[in-house]
């Protein structure tokens, strides 16, 4: 028994947020001072670090629920299966559903309950819950799905990644720009085929690094209202990535005993441009290699970070033929890593 | 190879909330008309229906992640293992960490990277993630423990329920009696002793009753803020409950292919005493049998329905012998089970 990929979807909000709107933002330092450039300024130099110029944000009437439902439903189709034999529905996502203009994470029920509903799935014994586990959620899921496949108590399973960061984003923090709105999904299934998961390696690091992504108030000093939004030590996190998921993705690789010249693309989350590449540069730096050509398909410049729905978003575009110069042909290993709040790194090694 | 409970904790909060500190309440109708009773009578119907005459709210400066580790603590120290050899810390919750009088759920980091930080656990490799499965979490994060463990990807796990539900109620709803908040956690071990876990079983009914518990605004229609709160259609609630709950627990009996009559214990989710009575009193008739007397262990009327933290209180009160007239021996079959939000219902036949 192999465990695969059967399918894929995704959704992207059509709203395009350009870096241009951010023009007229009115950005602080996280102590409230003032930042002694103009905003074309910090918006370039922001760019030339994420490699974020636009970025995606669901429509008003949506939240993450809808939009999990309609990569799942694209995920389901793509598969060819039928919904009703579904075991598990699996939804990572970090905030809920905050409806737009609120403040509040609505999680009861689950996303996962809520995309059961909305799929209109009849079966009882169809599973939904919702993982937690920062931007690496996605794969975790899978690992999850895996596992359970494994030990015999699922055949298939439906891993939706979909998350709406532009509704807790403080307008008054540079960070912000970095965030979007997304959803991607995959059906898993116990396969007779050849390929599938090959290896996988989850670690949390939280004696030092549980808060280096966290909740908290507003960069603008006058606001004395309580609202919190998602806040990050970005320097902090940077060092912390290049010198561990580097070490994780060796790790995964090793145990999956496929030759680093045999893999053929990293999908790595896309958390931030110039961290990713630094992150895949020390991965081969580990095997005395230089990062090849075109390894690591990107799509963080137009569609920025929408955390957990980065990786299955980029896979699902890669196979549709979406994304120029890149694809993935059967039989290609490849690796899907991620890191993220708690501090979670996450990878897997994966034969197409 | 089992998989066993081999430590448990819980932690109740100190301040206890009793029945007549609802008098001076203001409780509508969720139409916003009045209800014709003084709250005495209010309150009196309340405890004949539900069994609750106090329950208990965690102190100010405490959150869900503190609660969780604290009870924690005790399962690790009960279990007599080494916190650094745990693989997974899987905390069930539903609303994540709401700082008192505030009204936002803080779930980035995950709750189990907080706890994970307050233990001290240095380990990588010990993986925290939170489960969101309305009140049945807690069993749900059992069995998922049970599935790593057995395909191979985890040895000993630690599970959390933990909530605090007094920060999400709505002072002008009557059903906000109902909750409090607590936290319990088992230390989950693959074992050669005998025992251990038998049989699970879970259903998510989403189709017509996702939306049974939900976040609503508040019955007092004069508040105009946007703020939502725990809400639930009772009598939906109890229908559903009643006519699925039982089925779902025979099903599990049958798989373990354990006797009904050596059931010796069944530790049913703490959410209402009358609703708890009938869906067992149904799960003997489907066997032709007469409830047991003394078979279902309560904790509701003294501690509230503290949704995923119910089940595993319970349980580690029963092991400590802080629970009159109640105990559980070496060798005695008994079984959790939960229903809740999404709607969800689970069981565990399990061999202590």
């Amino acid at each position: 028994m192999t465990i695969r990929i059967t399918g894929t979807g995704s959704y992207i909000p059509s709203n395009i947020e350009k870096n241009e709107d951010f023009y007229q933002h009115e950005f602080l330092n996280s102590d409230g001072s003032t930042i002694n450039a103009p905003n074309e300024v910090i918006v370039e130099k922001f760019k030339a670090i994420t490699g974020i110029g636009e970025r995606r944000y669901a429509e008003k009437k949506l939240n993450t629920s809808d939009i999990a439902f309609f990569a799942a439903e694209k995920a389901i189709e793509n598969a060819k299966i039928n919904r009703e034999d579904i075991d598990y529905i699996i939804v990572a996502h970090n905030y809920g559903d905050v409806k737009h203009n609120t403040e509040q994470s609505d999680t009861v029920p689950s996303i996962a309950s809520r995309v059961k509903h909305l799929l209109k799935i009849q079966n009882p014994k169809c599973v939904g819950y919702d993982v937690l586990f920062g931007c690496p959620g996605w794969i975790e899921g899978v690992i999850q799905a895996n596992a359970f496949i494994k030990s015999g108590i699922a055949k298939k399973c439906l891993v939706i990644g979909a998350e709406t960061l532009s509704r807790v984003i403080d307008p008054h923090d540079r960070d912000s720009m970095i965030y979007s709105d997304g959803a991607g999904a995959v059906i898993v299934e116990s396969s007779n085929e050849d390929g599938g998961i090959i290896a996988h390696e989850t670690a949390t690091f939280a004696f030092d690094e549980a808060h280096f992504i966290f909740f908290g108030e507003t960069n603008k000093p006058e606001i004395n209202d309580k609202r919190r939004y998602i806040k990050m030590y970005g320097r902090k996190i940077y060092e912390f990535a290049i010198s561990n998921v580097p070490k994780a993705m060796k790790s995964c690789l090793d145990k999956s005993g496929v030759d680093i010249k045999d893999l053929k693309k990293i999908l790595i989350h896309q958390a931030n441009e110039k961290m990713d590449e630094a992150i895949v540069k020390r991965f081969y730096k580990l095997y005395n290699m230089q990062m090849p050509e075109n390894i690591m398909p990107m799509t963080i410049g137009k569609l920025g970070n929408s955390s957990v729905a980065t990786v299955p978003t980029l896979y699902d575009m890669i196979l549709k033929g979406d994304l120029e110069n890149q694809e993935i042909n059967k039989g290609d290993i490849i690796m899907f890593a991620s890191v993220g709040a708690g501090m979670n790194i996450n990878a897997i090694v994966y034969k197409h």
